[in-house]
């Protein structure tokens, strides 16, 4: 099988936007052995996109399109999609009642051209959408596979994850599995970690190995073709082990996780509490904590020290240690995590202060960080970076490596 | 002028990286008056590229290439054109030479594919590379224009400013000014904003008029075409005080802006100070505000009181308030906006607290959520708010909202 992916929007031709759902869904495809060989972008016009249409259909068995499922009147993607296939609009009932549901919930004023979200074409299967209104279509006529998705990104992904995905695998014929597996590393480059397996990657063929780096951390790849999904696992299982013989050290989870979620899960299961005083992270670590549900019995809450003077204030750091040491030092790192931990009585307590940048601060260049972990009954340890990114993105690496060493604290 | 935008790289067709160079080309031409109609991915495959010079050439009156212009054996795309348009491709003497300088500079050993990169197709004008090796081209035949430009971004860029649009702007016959200005609106949906200045949006030809929704936002970009520069910029002002007539309750800035930025140049203008008390949002209001440089000014600190136990004891919320009232209550929000400006001794307090979601709390739903705001001198306020999104939309609406709010106590 092979598609094309035809977003539909003015705004991408104005490069008001980059079409990144081309990029998602080209992803979500490769993973499940679709061949894309186009993508197109054509503007919210009826004529140029039947003429999209055509052409796609002349070399794709499957085109998912994106966007200009809305209210307004420039969204007519499957207006146009319904008049050029020959089949009528349906309103859809389960669609109408989620539109109306949420307006009822939020209080706000519905008003007519909503309702055009709820019509589909008629014959197509719905997809619903969780987070948003208009809900997608999946149809088959003759050969050719069509499926509408919505454009906004939050709205796409998950619907083409949990329902566009497998409407996908139904139709493909291959009797081969294809497993994947992605493990994730934190704490080593790209480079350094293809160097280290490189003749794992000279030789693969079945599994193939395929190393990407991601934000601030390197992910790798394993996917065999086999007959048997449980061949398939076996395959994934023995070059996952030959792979860690040689970079297992920054190996920290597999799949859709992070060093947050890692971390959460561990605090979870020895039933830990923690607290955290951040300076330069100014709250990042917790809300990043916070944006997983069920954190409430492990963070008991913390301190955003940004001044001097709530670091005085709220932390209670020692003047002191202000005057001699400055705020970017291991004294005051230690400091920050111990008194966190003790006025919120946790488990755990941990701190971030230093210099996110771009200027420097106390004669210290940004990225020059230091991280504070408090363990009950443990000696308080405090760990250097050297960062040289970004204001911004030195402050989410702090909180990875602020997760990383925790984590390694714990595991020990 | 309308003009195709035509990427090569299977990386793109796999989902590896986005077509952010369509983006930026995009935006660029917009600016000088071309429209661009379509935007084409096709892999680094001669065959299925030639289609795609055959399909641009019929629509489109400028095709610009990008990638597949590099020393590796899959980087076809000027050989595939020149083969298609009948030309050779000869060897240009200065590229060559910035080539071999190049790597007698780095010390690198050059091969001999590292040459390939200095053919060009004959009888075009050569766009010189100053971040690269690769150099682009333009070529005229007939009434069709070509631009060659290389993939990576921090090459095709500088190579687009400094070559590429002069040369596109030298084939122009018009000699008319665009000019855009983006309006962004909180607090109203797309719909309605579009339902409320609907006449406009029907009868609009110059200046153009186009709503799109954006991160709960709403942008309007309003565009204009005269000969004079002067009069562009009448005709916008003029349409923007027409739209703002209907909608301009909920504008709030110009351009390139976030709620949060706008938020900070009044802090930043009335010379006030703000402390937080964050208890659903888990400190993503005060990250929001240090991801920006140079507010240690404005922001103090605050407190992250994700517990019942954090808010009695960092925040001093009464015990009395929360048996009687609950987390979930306007006693609650506001007592925690006056206790941490009074905690911090600053102009502002402002406090979140309520349901995330997904599950509800003390008998509330997901999405109730109250904002307090408490400033010097002022009876505390607070604000519902009734949210439907999943959890950490409504985290990030909820900060969005508090920006809202706080910018309009601070304008009256």
């Amino acid at each position: 099988m092979n598609a094309e992916i035809v977003a539909v929007g003015t705004e991408l031709l104005l490069g008001q936007i980059a079409n990144t759902n081309a990029q998602f869904l080209s992803e979500q495809l490769a993973e499940i052995g679709v061949n894309v060989y186009y993508h197109t972008v054509v503007g919210d016009n009826p004529k140029r996109l039947e003429r999209a249409i055509v052409q796609a259909q002349e070399r794709a068995d499957l085109i998912i399109f994106t966007g200009g499922l809305g209210p307004t009147k420039d969204d007519l993607t499957k207006e146009t999609i319904a008049k050029h296939l020959g089949r009528k609009l349906i309103s859809d009932e389960a669609a109408l009642q989620t539109i109306i549901s949420y307006f009822q919930k939020t209080g706000r004023v519905m008003t007519e051209n909503n309702k055009k979200q709820a019509l589909v074409v008629e014959g197509a299967k719905v997809l619903p959408n969780e987070h948003g209104m208009a809900p997608g279509m999946f149809l088959k006529i003759d050969t050719s596979h069509y499926m509408l998705l919505p454009g906004p990104p939050h709205e796409m992904q998950p619907m083409f994850r949990k329902y566009g995905r497998s409407a996908v695998l139904d139709q493909l014929e291959a009797k081969e599995r294809i497993e994947s597996r992605v493990l994730r590393y934190f704490g080593i480059g790209e480079a350094q970690l293809a160097e280290e397996i490189d003749d794992i990657l000279e030789t693969q063929s079945n599994p193939t190995v395929a190393p990407l780096a991601g934000d601030n951390e390197v992910t790798v790849r394993i996917t065999a073709r086999h007959q048997s999904e449980d061949e398939a696992v076996l395959m994934i299982d023995e070059m996952e082990k030959r792979v860690n013989e040689r970079v297992g050290e920054h190996f920290y989870g597999y799949g859709d996780t992070s060093l947050m979620r890692e971390l959460l899960k561990v605090l979870e299961g020895k039933n830990l509490t923690i607290a955290a005083a951040e300076s330069l992270t100014g709250g990042l670590f917790q809300s990043e904590m916070t944006a997983v549900t069920g954190v409430s019995t492990m963070l008991i809450g913390g301190i955003v020290c940004y001044s001097n003077q709530s670091k005085l204030k709220l932390c209670n750091v020692k003047e002191d240690t202000i005057n001699n040491h400055g705020v970017v030092s291991e004294q005051c790192a230690v400091e920050l995590a111990e008194n966190v931990r003790e006025l919120l009585g946790t488990d755990i307590g941990i701190s971030f202060t230093g210099v996110a940048g771009p200027d420097s601060l106390e004669g210290h260049p940004a990225g020059t960080i230091w991280i504070g972990i408090s363990l009950k009954d443990k000696p308080t340890k405090a760990f250097l970076l050297n960062l040289a990114g970004s204001r911004n993105g030195n402050r989410k690496r702090t909180v990875q490596y602020g997760c990383y060493y925790l984590l390694r604290e714990l595991k020990n």
